[in-house]
C-alpha cells in the first residue's frame, strides 16, 4: 500500500503568499526535513509528498494558512505529534503539512471550574502533569501519551486504559476554537459544565481527524486527582474461552474496575525474554484489573474480581496489597509493546472493538486468521471495554509476509463486523478503516457523512481522502 | 407570544396519503384532540394549528408518515409526551405532529452489555425501573421523568439532578435508529463500548430537537445499579454570596456530590406554607448535596461537604445517617416546584448555565432584575453544575404581569452570556431561547449551524422554526 514515489509538484503560487504572511521559519521545504512530515505511525499506509511543511505558533498564522491554501485549492492535512497509527496524519501530494507542534501554551488550568484551556500542540503527558499540580486530573490516557498531543487526541477522540471506566477524549472536551475550512476562527461549545444551546458541533469535531476544521484551542475538563490505586488483580487463564468468562463475570457483578487490560502468550514471552519478569509463559492470556476506590471498598472491588477470575477457571489470581505492588503488576501490559519491537520486526497493529460477550470469540477468529495466513498475532487488549489490539509481527523487509499480514488486517476487520463490532475502537479510520468503516456503516448513513463534510468543507481541501474520503 | 389563532388550512391531499399508507387510528383530525397537542408545556411559546396528528406504533410507519410529508411538503413536529419547555414541540400550522407515545417497548436490556434497547416513547421512569431489575442503571433523571420520554430526553439532551456526577443524555446514548427528512431509516452509532468509526452522528442528533430527524430506536448505556445513597447534607445561608463559596469550597476540595442543589427561600416558604415542613424561613438559600460512595467514604465525603458549608458561614449544618433521612432532607428540593405551582399561579421557568464561580453574581443579578420588573423570582437550582432555574410567578391571567415577566427573562438570558454562561443548560433552545441561542452563539458559529441543517434536511421539513430557526 505504499504510494509510488510520485513526481516533485509544479512551484506554486501558495509558497510565496505563505512565506510572505508567515514569519521566518514557519514554513519549510527542505526536502530532508519535509520527509519527516509525510506520515503519521502508520508507515505502511499510502503518503504523498507535501509542497511544504507549516509550523504556526499561533491561531491567526493557522487561520493565513487555511486562507491561502484555500484560495489555491491545496490540500491542508494538519498533524499533532505523528503518532497516530491508521493514517489519518498522513500526506497526500502538493499538500501543505500543518504541524501544531509549536502551539504548546498550557492557556490556563481553572480548579474553581475544573477546567484548562491548551494549544493543540500540548502534549497530553504535560498536561496531565501540569493538572495534577493543582490537584486536578486529565483522564484520557492512550499509549502515547508521552508524546501525543491533545490537539492530536481530540482529532482522534484517544481512549487509554483509563476509559473502561472514566470515558474517551470525547467526554472531556467542552470547547474548541477552530478554524473552518474557509479559514475563519470559529469557537464552539462552552466553559459551563451543561449546556444545550444548539447542535454538538464540539463532539461532532472530535474525532473527525483533521476533516472537518483545524482545531487551534482545546478546552477540557478536569477531575479531582485520584489517590494511586492500589489494588491490582492479576488472573492467569489457559485458554482465551476462560479470559472471556471472567470478563464477562466482572461485568455481570457490577464492578467497575479502572482499567482491566489482557495480554495473550506472545507478549508474556516476549516480556520474559526482553525483561527475565519469569512470568508464566503456559498461560494462554492475562488478565489485569485495577481498582481506583477509597480502602475499604477498594479491597472489597480487588477481592470480587479476583474471585471472579477463580470462577472463570484462572490457573492463579493475585492481588496487591499497595500502589507500588500495583504499579508492578501492570507493569507486563505496559512492557508488552515495547518487548515486542525491541525484537526488530514491523508491527502492524489492529484496532477493533466488540461487544465485550464477544471478546472471547473474537480472540479465537484472530487466532485462525494469523494461522491461515502465516502470520504471527500478538494480542493486548482493553478488554473491559471489549477493544482488542491484535498486533500483526512480521520480519523487517519480508515483502510477502506483509502482505501476508494485510490479508489478515483486512480478515480480522471483516470479523469485527461479523461479529457486531466496530472497525476502530480508538485509533481513528485515518486511510487504514477506510474499506472497513464503509462497509460498518452501509451506504444511507456514509451518505449523511459525505453530507456533513460537504456541509463543512464545501471544497474538499481539509486532509481530503481521510475518513469519508 | 401566543400566536393569534390562524385560518385552517386549506384540505391537503397528504391526509388520505396518511390514511391510506397506515392502519386504522394512527392517524387523528378530530379538533379537540388535535388541540391538546399544539404545544408543550411553554405554553408561552407560539404555537400553532397541526393538519392532523399521527401516531406510529413501529418505525416503518414513521418512515411512511416522513416520506408522505417530505413528498407534499408538510412539515413534521415530532414530540414525546410533551413536557419540554421550551417550546420544541410546539406546533407550526398545517403540520403533521409525529407523537411517539405509542412505540414505548423495551426492546432489550442486556446485562452482558450493560445496554438498554428502547423504542422513543418509552417513559424514563419504566426504563429505570425495569433496568433495576436487572441489576443496572439508567443515571439521566430530569424532574419530567415520571412522564417524559427517552425520545424527548434524546432530542433535548436532558438533564437532571445526577448530571453533576454522572453526566447528561448524552453521554448515555451508544446508538439510534432514525428517520431522515427523506423518509429513509439509518442506524448511526454502535453497541461496543468504544468505537471512532465515522463522525459522531449520535452526538449530533442528541440535543436536536427533532430538527435533524425522528428518533425511532435508541440504544442507552447503563451503569450498575448503586446502593440507595445514606448521606445527604443540608446548608442554610442567610446570603447567597455564602452559598456561592460553599459552592466554590466543595468544587475546590475535589469533592462530587452525586447531587448539589440549591432552593431559595421563596421555595422554602412555598413548601412550608403547603407541608407545614418548618424549615428556617430566614434562611436566603438552602444547599442540599448528596454522596453516593460506599460507607466510609460516604461519611468522609459528607462530612467535608459539611465543612465546607460551615466554613462558607451557613447558620445550620446537618448531615443525614441513613437512607431514610437522605431522602427526606431532600424532600425540600422536589417539594419546591409543586409547592409553587399549588399557589395557583403562572410559572415560567428559566433555564441558565453559568460557570460554578458565577453562580452568586448571577442569583444576585436575577433578583435585581426581578424587583427591576416587579416580578416575583423563586430560584431552584443544579448548584454543582451551575445550572440555574429561576422561575417567574406571575397571577394567571394577568397579561401586563405575563409581559413583565417576559422582559426580566429576556434580560436573565442576556445577564447569563454576559457573565460566560449559556441559554439553556438542559431544557433546550425550542422557541423560547432562540434569540438568546443567536446572540450566544455568533452568526458564525450560526452558520456552521445552518450549514448542518441544510445538509441533513435539504427541505426544511422537520421541526421548522425550532433551535437554527
Amino acid at each position: 500500500m505504499v504510494a509510488p514515489p510520485k513526481p516533485q509538484q509544479p512551484p506554486s503560487a501558495l509558497l510565496p503568499e505563505l512565506l510572505a504572511a508567515l514569519p521566518r521559519g514557519r514554513v519549510l521545504t527542505d526536502p530532508d526535513v519535509v520527509e519527516r512530515y509525510r506520515h503519521d505511525e502508520a508507515e505502511w499506509a499510502e503518503h504523498g509528498r507535501p509542497l511544504a511543511v507549516v509550523r504556526p505558533e499561533s491561531t491567526a498564522e493557522v487561520a493565513s494558512v487555511v486562507r491561502a491554501c484555500a484560495a489555491h485549492h491545496v490540500p491542508v492535512v494538519t498533524r499533532g505529534a505523528g503518532t497516530g497509527l491508521s493514517g489519518g496524519a498522513n500526506a497526500v501530494d502538493g499538500c501543505v503539512v500543518l504541524s501544531t507542534e509549536r502551539m504548546r501554551a498550557i492557556v490556563e488550568i481553572d480548579p474553581g471550574e475544573r477546567l484548562a484551556v491548551v494549544q493543540p500542540g500540548v502534549v497530553n503527558d504535560d498536561l496531565r502533569t501540569t493538572a495534577a499540580a493543582r490537584g486536578l486530573w486529565y483522564p484520557p490516557d492512550p499509549a502515547s501519551a508521552p508524546w501525543s498531543t491533545i490537539g492530536g487526541n481530540v482529532a482522534t477522540n484517544a481512549g487509554g486504559l483509563c476509559c473502561v471506566k472514566y470515558g474517551v477524549t470525547r467526554d472531556y472536551v467542552l470547547a474548541l476554537e477552530v478554524v473552518t475550512a474557509a479559514g475563519e476562527v470559529v469557537r464552539v461549545g462552552r466553559r459551563t459544565a451543561k449546556g444545550v444551546a444548539g447542535y454538538d458541533l464540539v463532539g461532532l469535531l472530535v474525532g473527525s481527524e483533521g476533516t472537518l476544521g483545524v482545531i487551534t484551542e482545546v478546552t477540557v475538563r478536569l477531575r479531582p486527582l485520584r489517590a494511586a490505586p492500589t489494588r491490582t488483580v492479576v488472573g492467569f487463564f489457559d485458554s482465551l474461552a476462560a479470559c472471556g468468562r471472567a470478563v464477562a463475570g466482572v461485568t455481570a457483578r457490577g464492578l467497575e474496575p479502572s482499567a482491566f487490560e489482557l495480554i495473550d502468550r506472545h507478549c508474556l514471552a516476549a516480556v520474559n525474554e526482553w525483561k527475565h519478569a519469569g512470568l508464566p509463559q503456559n498461560a494462554a492470556a492475562l488478565l489485569l484489573a485495577r481498582t481506583d476506590l477509597p480502602e475499604p471498598a477498594a479491597e472489597v472491588e480487588a477481592t470480587a474480581i479476583r474471585e471472579e477470575f477463580e470462577g472463570a477457571d484462572a490457573t492463579e489470581a493475585l492481588m496487591s496489597t499497595d500502589a507500588v505492588e500495583a504499579e508492578a503488576l501492570f507493569d507486563a501490559r505496559r512492557l508488552a509493546y515495547p518487548a515486542l519491537e525491541q525484537r526488530g520486526d514491523a508491527i502492524l497493529t489492529e484496532d477493533v472493538c466488540l461487544p465485550r460477550g464477544r471478546l472471547a470469540a473474537m480472540l479465537q477468529r484472530v487466532a485462525e486468521i494469523g494461522a491461515h495466513h502465516d502470520v504471527l498475532v500478538a494480542n493486548i487488549a482493553h478488554a473491559g471495554d471489549g477493544n482488542l489490539h491484535p498486533l500483526l509481527i512480521t520480519p523487517h523487509g519480508d515483502d510477502a509476509a506483509r502482505r501476508r499480514a494485510q490479508a489478515a488486517f483486512a480478515e480480522i476487520v471483516d470479523s469485527a463486523i461479523d461479529l457486531g463490532g466496530t472497525v476502530t475502537g480508538e485509533h481513528g479510520v485515518g486511510l487504514l478503516k477506510r474499506d472497513g468503516m464503509r462497509r460498518e456503516l452501509g451506504p444511507a448513513v456514509l451518505a449523511l457523512h459525505r453530507a456533513v463534510k460537504q456541509a463543512l468543507d464545501p471544497a474538499g481541501i481539509l486532509n481530503p481522502g481521510k475518513v469519508v474520503g
